[in-house]
């Protein structure tokens, strides 16, 4: 399938029911649930239409994903207006990931063959420490608690 | 040195000479050279302020990057509307990227410990055919000519 099969025009510009978020299956998309706050997330920024909060199997400390609330699968299934949205705050939490150390990857998957896992658009920011290959980790654990918290600290204040 | 040594308010809003665009060294940008069309390249999308053109060491084929034609080392050394406006030429390229296969990825590497090897900020968009790892490849061939032209026909038009 093209582009043809997700147009902009064809995407409703009003909010979406998140349960909508996952039309696939019955199961409500679970950044969406995050963006309605009805599930919990290590927040580190959130505006009327974007958020950002820690991925829960980090691949490095500080690993961010970056949302629109509104769902979308793709960047494309996006309206200018989330886009330009997106960006900014994408821009926001690059410099704070410099807070952390210097360089860091941005990545967006789409599709299941590009890596997508969970199908509601996300930028990932991935601070870099001078590991190898941050893409392939060996392990990527759990985040824990205390350690989620403390980088939320250290990202969080604007 | 955090995000406060590259504010945004310090970057000048004029176009620079391309010949500025890397400071660090006296060898011209590559990027500013090629958005400035003094140095070839398979362009694939071109308006005021965005280029696009193929990776001459594609990690597969019709890997793209979208550039500003504005120099800048990353995405946070940019005002916002060349970010907006990289964002929107990122999108089309994403939509015509469906054309060669469904799914793909987009990165952006920020800094050498990132794998950024050119200090002009580009955002890779990475067609995926099922390759188990297409951000380490085992080879990475020099583009050719022939192949070059095939991928341009197929992503030039609008």
């Amino acid at each position: 399938m093209g582009a043809s099969g997700r147009k902009r025009n064809g995407f409703s510009p009003g909010p979406l029911p998140p349960s909508m978020g996952a039309a696939a299956t019955d199961a409500p998309c679970i950044f969406c649930e995050i963006a309605a706050r009805r599930s919990p997330a290590y927040v580190v920024y959130e505006d009327a239409t974007t958020m950002a909060f820690l991925d829960l199997f980090p691949f490095t400390r500080g690993h961010l994903l970056v949302i629109p609330k509104r769902h979308g699968a793709r960047l494309t299934d996006l309206p200018f207006d989330d886009q330009t949205a997106l960006v900014r705050t994408l821009d926001e939490m690059c410099r704070r990931s410099e807070r952390l150390t210097a360089d860091y990857n941005v990545a967006l998957n789409a599709g299941a063959a590009a890596g997508q896992i969970v199908f509601h658009v996300h930028f990932h920011v991935i601070p870099r420490y001078g590991e190898a290959n941050p893409f392939h980790p060996r392990t990527r654990a759990r985040l824990e608690e205390e350690e989620a918290r403390a980088v939320v600290r250290e990202l969080a204040a604007g």
